[in-house]
Parts: structure tokens; C-alpha cells; sequence
């Protein structure tokens, strides 16, 4: 269907819009099912965590709003949403009386192969390490210069992710997921203190299972961490979960964890 | 004037770029006098490099010429080259066939208060840091949201310019410009082989010093290094030099080499 800009049916930005000229905005791709956007309300939050930091002035309730009625026309698929600081003049300085612009995309759902849910994935291991910036850290902005860089590291069908490292040599993410592991029960993700993408679907997986009791530990994590672990698993909310078989050398097996998380983030994207 | 898109007048941008969607360019900002682009070579040489080192295609010998007859339309002022990795699908992955988009802004000739480059400049202590990221080191890319926040540090007019390090606390450049320092009678400026922008002027004021004989290095500087300068100063394409007087408690005379170098910059913007 058609985009909108600023709640109104168009195919083309303003040339000055700051989210082109500076990547200054933040986004957000939303599963779409039965007309209703999926997990709204850990999107929204994580967008107004965005324009806090960043400091972008948006009406949240008039993007809600624009979200909700683009995805019952949308009915089923994925929408975008691109949240710009707005138009800018010449120089980095934002104008603090600027008004973000909402861009709203769809397109249709995700045609990602039954088997990577049902048997697991491969992991490219990216050359590309994530930089240290805790400004800016956790984040779902516009610079995504890393993400592009590290997913076109390889062409193959045999890896349907990457891993990325930070320039430490820690297990940070996928290109597009989150990553969890399981090692004795416990359920660990990386701390993205200093960089990477606080997924929704992490923050979904980590809150279900707290409420089932199973212990969490949000942490720094080592190859040699990834190495023991007893399940690994990739996430993010278009997808759900993927099981992680392979990374480099090392493979592990589908784990009874990570099944009964996927199901979980199944029932939530089937909603 | 009119902006142009591939070429043709426009004033607005498919939705589908990767610029807005990833930052996914690169960009160019080139003084114009007489109706002719300035430190050509030195703009497309770096182009041509980020292009490479991206894996973005483009008809380089197009650019140069759409640049010079955008120039010559402009006549005086500021003309602002973005180069996009063009329109893309989901996903970070590059199409490899795509062709990069060519976006030129014309703006009227920059309006800085000449007591910057007549008496110098106090910089600014940016508390944002530049992160490690040796693979879009010295690029002018998109990405460009740690140069937003430390531009949003300060309003006062009190600062022309704002003093960037790097997360180890290493001296790097301003905020939109290079800095050098001279430390008896060798001209330095910062590696920057891990972050920061390599600048057009930079590299000619590089060039010009050795020229006249004046020894160069290109090093790692630290905070003490700055301290005991003879001399500081500041460059970039569109204004030439500005002398730094005071950074912090730290200050300096404007000295001999920077007016020197000053005068060339000035030389070669009034061309």
C-alpha cells in the first residue's frame, strides 16, 4: 500500500529531511496481523526512549494513532516506521523547536523459510565489529552504516544471519536479531551498555521468562561463553525465533528452552 | 536554486532511499566561487574512496560533471553533493546491481562572522566521544549522529567550533572541521585511522606544508600534546582556517604558521 508522511498518502521526502542528510531518526518495523500492529506498545516505548535520548520532539500519541489505522489498512504484513528530526538547514546543529516527521511504510509479511524456525540456522561470523558508543547504544537510529556493512559480507543462503562482535571480541548480535543463550537453565543476552539494538523481542523473551521462572542474566558475553552454552538462539519481531545449530565450528542443538520460547514468540506474532 | 536528483531539478526523495533508511551514502559539502566548484579533485578523490570502500557504484565522470554545471548555475555559494547507495527492499543487504543516487543542494555562500578567522575561536569541550570504527574512518558517510549530539552540546555564540576526542581520550578534530596544532615549527594533525573525517583542506593544507618545506606528521594526540602547542587551529573547505584561541582553560596566540596557512586556504577559496 501506500506510505505516508505526516499521516498523508505519499511517495517521496523532502530533500532537507535530516534523517537523509545526517541519518538523525530512529525507526521501527512492526509485524502486522489482522490489521493490528504487534507488540505497539514495547515498540512505542523503545521510540520514546529513542526521542528522549536524542532529544526529537514527536507526538507519540498521534503516532499510535498513524499505527494503528496504517496497519488496519495494511491488514497483514510489516510496517515501517521512520521517525526523522525533521527538515534541517545547512550544519549539524538541530533547531530545538523542530517537529519530528513520521514516515509509515508496509510491505507484505516476511518471507523468511519455515526451516530456519523449524530445523535452525547458520551464523556467519562478521568480520565486522561493532564500535563502541554508549551515547547512542541500544538504540534502533537511522546510522546503520555497521548493519550494511556486515551484511554484505556474504551471499550465500546457507547463513541466514551474521554475528557481530564489538570491537572487544564480545558476543553482541545478529545483523538484524537479537541473540540469546542458555547455559544450566539460565537464560543470557548481551548488555548493550556500549552498543548494538535493544530488541523487542528481547525485551519480550526476557520479561516471559521471568514470569515462568526462568532465571535471566543480561551480561557481557565471550566466544568462550558462546562456546559452552547449551542453546543459542536468534530473535527479533517479524520472525520470532530461529535456533542457532552452527556458528563458525562450534553447533549446538535445538534446545528445549529455546522451543518453548519460540512458541511463545509464535503465539505473540500469530496474535 | 532548484535541487537535482539523477541529475534533473527536484525537490523531494523516493522513501524507498537507503540514505534515509540506513545512511547508506555519502556526502560532499564544496565551496563555490565564480561558478566553479572548489578543491574539486581533492571532493571526488575522497568520493571516490568512500564509493570504494563502501562498494557503491557510481558514474564518477557524471558526478564531475553534473558538479561543475551545478556550479556554474549556482554561481556563489555552497553546493552539497549526496551520494546514496540509491533505492532499496527490506533489509540491510546492498543490491550489488544498484546504482548510486545523486542528490545536489545549492546554498547561498556561508555566513560565519569573519572575527573567527581574524582573531580565532574558542572551542567548545564536546563531551560526546567518536567511537572506534576503523571501517568508516575517514569517510564523510551519512552516519553522522555523534556529530548531532555534540553539536547540540552547546548554543552560545561564544563557541565557534567544538573539540571532539575519541573514547580513549584522544584528540581528533572539531565538530565540522580538521585541527591541527604546530609544536616547534612541525605541523600535526590526528590519525585518523580509527574514526573522524578525513577533510578536503586537511589534506590541503597537508600538501601546501610540505610544498613550502614545513614538516608534517600525522599522529596520535593527546590532551597534554594540545596543552603545549605553539599553535592551534582549525580548517575546513568552506571557511579556511579559523586560529583556535582558547579551548577549556587551555589557550594560545594565533602564530605565525596558522595565519600563513590562512592566507593559502584564503587564496584558494577566493579562486
Amino acid at each position: 500500500m501506500d506510505s505516508w508522511v505526516d499521516g498523508q498518502p505519499a511517495d517521496a521526502l523532502s530533500l532537507k529531511d535530516r534523517g537523509l542528510a545526517y541519518g538523525d531518526g530512529l525507526f521501527e518495523t512492526i509485524a502486522v496481523k489482522g490489521g493490528q500492529p504487534l507488540l505497539l506498545d514495547r515498540h512505542l516505548s523503545r521510540l520514546a526512549d529513542g526521542c528522549s535520548r536524542l532529544a526529537i520532539t514527536a507526538d507519540h500519541a498521534l503516532i499510535r494513532s498513524e499505527l494503528l489505522a496504517y496497519a488496519k489498512a495494511l491488514g497483514e504484513g510489516v510496517l515501517k516506521l521512520i521517525l526523522t528530526r525533521g527538515d534541517g538547514l545547512r550544519g549539524y546543529a538541530p533547531d530545538p523547536s523542530a517537529q519530528a516527521r513520521r514516515i509509515l511504510q508496509g510491505s507484505p509479511p516476511a518471507a523468511y523459510p519455515a526451516v530456519h524456525g523449524e530445523q535452525g540456522v547458520r551464523l556467519f561470523p562478521c568480520a565486522t565489529r561493532l564500535s563502541r558508543q554508549p551515547l547512542l547504544a541500544g538504540l534502533k537510529h537511522l546510522n546503520r552504516l555497521e548493519q550494511v556493512i556486515a551484511r554484505a559480507e556474504w551471499q550465500d543462503t546457507d547463513h541466514a544471519e551474521g554475528l557481530m562482535l564489538d570491537q572487544a571480541g564480545r558476543v553482541i548480535e545478529g545483523v538484524f536479531s537479537n541473540l540469546f543463550l542458555v547455559r544450566e537453565g539460565v537464560l543470557i543476552t548481551a548488555d548493550l551498555k556500549r552498543c548494538g539494538v535493544a530488541g523487542v523481542m528481547r525485551a519480550e523473551l526476557l520479561f516471559q521468562a521471568k514470569s515462568l521462572g526462568i532465571p535471566t542474566q543480561i551480561t557481557d558475553i565471550s566466544l568462550d561463553q558462546l562456546q559452552w552454552a547449551d542453546e543459542v538462539f536468534v530473535c527479533n519481531s517479524v520472525y520470532g525465533v530461529w535456533p542457532v545449530r552452527a556458528f563458525a565450528a562450534l553447533s549446538w542443538p535445538v534446545g528445549p528452552l529455546t522451543r518453548k520460547l519460540q512458541t511463545i514468540a509464535r503465539a505473540l506474532l500469530d496474535a
